[in-house]
């Protein structure tokens, strides 16, 4: 269903009843561009860390316009043994509702852009007819404005009527108009006395209302009045403007007020407008699946909440704070709190070309791209998903291909999860042919993206340590600009096989097959005078080094800045914090950072861990009520057993016991 | 009439000829936003000098996309005494013609994109099917690239044919894999040999295409063969990949070659695409008429031909020079004669906004935005000029107004142009009811651009001294950044009527009803600890200070981005150089700067000056082809005679001498 400002209101209950019932969401963004940085591969290094792609993506990619998202809802009918889906193709664009309302400026690429013409993408429809949309501060500028109106209209009252131009200053009357504004005053006195009179037309007096407004004010007379309607007269080649004061009793001014005040919250609610539709899907609990979407969750964080935090995890935000001894500061880390990606969405997450990538999927999977993605998946040993779409709900054909359409997009996705979650089903004792978005079986993938072109982390981890795996083999390497990829397969011509990756016009990472060559190429540099070598570790400990010194030297501006943030902040998700909280602590597992780790998938997959999951391998259906408001016992106990040589217990103890370390602290 | 990228090139000559043949031209243009700065009151100070407005459109306002270009020519038919006109209506948008061409990105705002989509703006046609478009430095490079290209085809030969990512790093070929590439080098030895084989299909190996091609060049085997065609083979349920080398004579080679260089001839020009209506529109001499005109001009020198230029015009570079004395730096001055605005321009430029904003339209015309300017030149005294569509030409209504589409503006922008140039003529003895774009009547609003919302200056001049008005009843005044109008107002309240222009957060220019009270105001304040008031020369001596400081300091790197700006400017220019440097030299006027100037308008038009001028109001018709090609005598002769106590013989020798000590010093 194409969801322009037209309709939108009319099908947001659709919308969200759709969400409620579904089993999982799908989701797919479009976007004005992908990168405003210099190029692709300084973007996209091979060994960046997932904090560094983090930050590279927030930096560059976040003042393109999301202007299509597509949501996909996916229920189960078990007694027939298909999906129902409904898909949703929402139209986007921040549409300025008022003059005082933010007009935002978005970036376009124009090969993004010439991409989706190509498409057959259609601009008009955004442009024209797009849902307009505010984030949380915005929302919350809004309604402080509506507030204010409102508490001036209640309290001395007459300021609500004023022109906005009348209060700017106060007003000194040029003494030649003195006269004519005595005049007017004796004019409203008498209408006063007058109960038969309802109006008074005032003579033409260009530019004097807010010379009469205030004076008015002054003498106490305005109150019951109203100045408006200031008209205009057509006098040989000019206008004139007349000012008409009118009666208003005291209850027509309540019922105007009120009237006023239910058009206010409907305008509130208008324009706030898509961003309801994102709110429901964070606070809906479900599981929602993307393909690739590491750029779709920050593109919709930043777009309809608030800029992105400083750090992709949680884990990240605590570790600094230890690494730094300020865990004592409880205000930074309450900000960390509010800031943490996680905390955005309840809902669960869950990468299709992550799954993809992974084992037991990666070696019979190509290609993972969407389309190639859909298509394998049709064949064996996989199978396509019974899905039927919901009725009043267009259909999609596969076959028909019409990728890059969010709402398809979306559509595809699913399909492809569905594909690969009954696939897992095919392991245990006895095999399933359907596996639920519930099942433990896809839990290992849970809140991990998919991180485009690094060699040996495959996915940014949202709320656990990231992996770190053993660059041992990795040297860094800085050399003059002129040097191309040529002359550093000529400087370590004696070393075999490299693999290179630019950092940036004077830096890079050069990878050798033997981790024992490592440090004779560092001795041998030692004397260079063009370039210089260093250990991959060195250049993570000098890294830190700068930082932490550049740290230290902004700390007060810093704190400052959290100050503001904090105070602005915590006004307007103060009633939400406590629930947020639990689920944001209870979703980080251990603090085992710094080992080598391997992708947890890869470590559970075992046919002996299947056979373990293939006793309780779902949860009750019934349950799904309880399962959308997760509380830390519950997750706690459903949180995947990992092999790491610790007890499930043991586990879950660590996790409540971080859990209500952090609530002591706060 | 329409154009996009579909019918570009087919009427590509029909747009030369319209310009060609006309008197003069209406242009107009539509962006994607119109400012990016932080509000439009700190963009559009009341008492900004010209050059300030200038650094700030350039500053937040180019970052904009130009996407949609009226042109309109105006032909004046003698026998039938009516205008015959074109009008174009251009879409553009920066397409990428190839992977390595640049990928434009622009910024849209919503209220303007809002606004278009209002007016039923069609961006699919934009985004769709815009015409392309180059500067001149990304040109040079394309053509820089082509060129490289064809002297590798025309020198050692084979690289051309070689893979892109082929040439990128000397190969070390795996030992394993020797063996094999040595079967090739035998296989291509065979093929040499056997002149009845024409091609080679080699076996599947993935990945080695560099290998090979570097081994074939190493054994000097290459060069009559090509590598190409790398096929893909499904094999099971993966793809194999297949090398095929065929042989190439000589003469083929040849033919492909000239093939290749007339497609690439091609290419760059649909490359260069838009850019060539505007390098016409710019070198035709035509008069070049616009609507508030001057964002347009920056936008157009901007998107198609290089980055603004530091200063707005002549005069202000070269005083720049004698101020800090480096006159004698002589690539200094060639630079700032290569980056001059009016450099672009051959053809003058006239703003309609300024000339109804001008005496004798000043009192006559209310409002002066284009719709309503047009609706009141249709009415006594004016008169609607007669119009008419060439031939397979479309016509516009002007009772449907299709305002916002930048043909039809442009086309209202003639009419504009043409009733007031005619009014003028009501004044000569006898009066003319027809007045030529090149009467000397209006020789007086050339080149110079109108001011929006500047108190005193209504103009910014492209080719002579900006005007400077004593603005001795100014006051800048800062103070803490909670203050709000209202408190200005307080403190001046001793002061009667004053006017505020906020400059920032912190300060603003008050301007006073009195000039004497100026140094009471100053003097009150002396010991006054949050705000400090000062003069408004004081303040510009203080700026001015601090600029030369700052400059002072970048003084040196200053200098060697200049070296480098030459170095790519000079060589893309130098042939067209001479021509454009009579042009933008006599163009300038005087040297006095700093004088209390007034519109030289308001001095022109009084009765004396018009029967003066009447006596010789046009040029002969039969000049226009020398008219096209203006050269300093001519238009020495032909330069306005400004009332300024000089005689005007006195008048064109400063000129003259102006034009000659600069042509010495270059």
């Amino acid at each position: 269903m194409e969801v322009t400002r037209s309709n939108f209101k009319d099908n947001l209950n659709k919308v969200y009843e759709a969400i409620e019932e579904s089993d999982f969401l799908a989701i797919d963004g479009e976007f004005s561009g992908i990168s405003d940085g210099p190029s692709v591969s300084a973007l996209t290094n091979g060994f960046d860390t997932p904090e560094e792609r983090y930050q590279k993506l927030k930096k560059h990619s976040m003042d393109f316009l999301l202007f299509q998202f597509g949501l996909c809802t996916f229920k189960y009918d078990h007694t027939e043994e298909k999906y129902i889906m409904k898909s949703f193709n929402f139209y986007i664009f921040p549409k300025p509702f008022n003059r005082s309302s933010p007009d935002v400026k978005f970036v376009c690429q124009s090969s993004s852009i010439d991409f989706l013409a190509n498409q057959g993408f259609d601009f008009n429809k955004v442009f024209r007819n797009g849902i307009p949309y505010l984030n949380q501060e915005e929302e919350r500028q809004l309604r402080e404005q509506y507030d204010e109106k409102r508490s001036q209209a209640n309290g001395a009252g007459s300021l609500s009527y004023i022109s906005p131009n009348a209060t700017k200053c106060p007003v000194t009357i040029p003494e030649d108009q003195k006269k004519f504004i005595e005049k007017v005053v004796e004019q409203i006195e008498d209408l006063l006395k007058n109960e038969e009179n309802e109006s008074l037309e005032l003579e033409p007096c260009t530019g004097l209302v807010s010379e009469i407004t205030h004076l008015l004010k002054k003498k106490n007379l305005f109150w019951p009045y109203r100045i408006g309607g200031v008209i205009k007269k057509k006098k040989l080649f000019t206008w004139e403007r007349y000012i008409v004061i009118s009666k208003v009793n005291e209850e027509e001014r309540k019922r105007r007020e009120q009237q006023k005040q239910a058009k206010e919250q409907e305008e509130l609610n208008d324009a706030v407008g898509f961003s309801r539709v994102i709110h429901a899907i964070a606070n809906s609990g479900k599981l929602v699946i993307g393909h690739n979407m590491l750029l779709d969750v920050m593109h919709t964080i930043h777009q309809f909440y608030c800029p992105l935090p400083d750090v992709s995890n949680l884990l990240t935000a605590i570790s600094r704070l230890i690494h730094q001894n300020i865990f004592e500061d409880l205000a930074k880390l309450a900000f960390f709190r509010f800031n943490l990606f996680s905390y955005y969405f309840v809902s669960r997450l869950l990468d299709t070309k992550l799954m993809a990538s992974t084992q037991p999927f990666k070696e019979i999977i190509n290609n993972t791209s969407l389309a190639e993605l859909e298509k394998r998946l049709k064949e064996v040993p996989f199978s396509s998903p019974k899905v039927e779409s919901a009725d009043g709900f267009p259909s999609y054909d596969t076959a028909s291909e019409q990728l890059h359409e969010a709402g398809y997009d979306a559509y595809i996705t699913g399909l492809c999860f569905i594909s690969m979650a009954n696939f897992l089903g095919s392991f245990l004792s006895p095999p399933k042919n359907h596996v639920s978005a519930r099942s433990k079986l896809i839990e290992p993938f849970f809140n991990k993206l998919f991180l485009m072109r690094v060699m040996d982390i495959p996915y940014l981890n949202l709320e656990g340590p990231d992996l770190q795996p053993k660059r041992d083999h990795v040297l860094h390497v800085t050399f003059p600009k002129e040097w191309k990829t040529s002359d550093l397969y000529q400087l370590f011509s004696a070393f075999g096989n490299i693999q290179v990756s630019w950092i940036d016009d004077t830096s890079a990472f050069v990878s050798l097959s033997k981790p024992e060559q490592v440090q004779i190429a560092v001795n041998t540099s030692r004397y260079a005078e063009s370039y210089r070598i260093q250990t991959y570790a060195e250049y993570v400990e000098k890294k830190h080094e700068d930082k932490r010194a550049k740290r230290k030297c902004t700390e007060d501006s810093w704190k400052e800045m959290e100050r503001k943030r904090l105070k602005t902040q915590c006004t307007s998700y103060v009633s939400q914090s406590r629930y947020y909280c639990v689920n944001s602590f209870t979703g980080t597992g251990t603090s085992t950072v710094g080992k080598r780790s391997m992708s947890p998938i890869q470590e559970e997959t075992s046919s002996d861990d299947m056979e373990e999951e293939g006793q309780d391998p779902e949860y009750d259906q019934t349950d799904s009520c309880a399962e959308s408001l997760p509380d830390g016992k519950k997750r706690a106990k459903k949180f995947k057993k990992i092999k790491t040589g610790q007890v499930p217990a043991g586990k879950s103890n660590v996790r409540a016991h971080v859990f209500l370390f952090c609530l002591e602290l706060l």
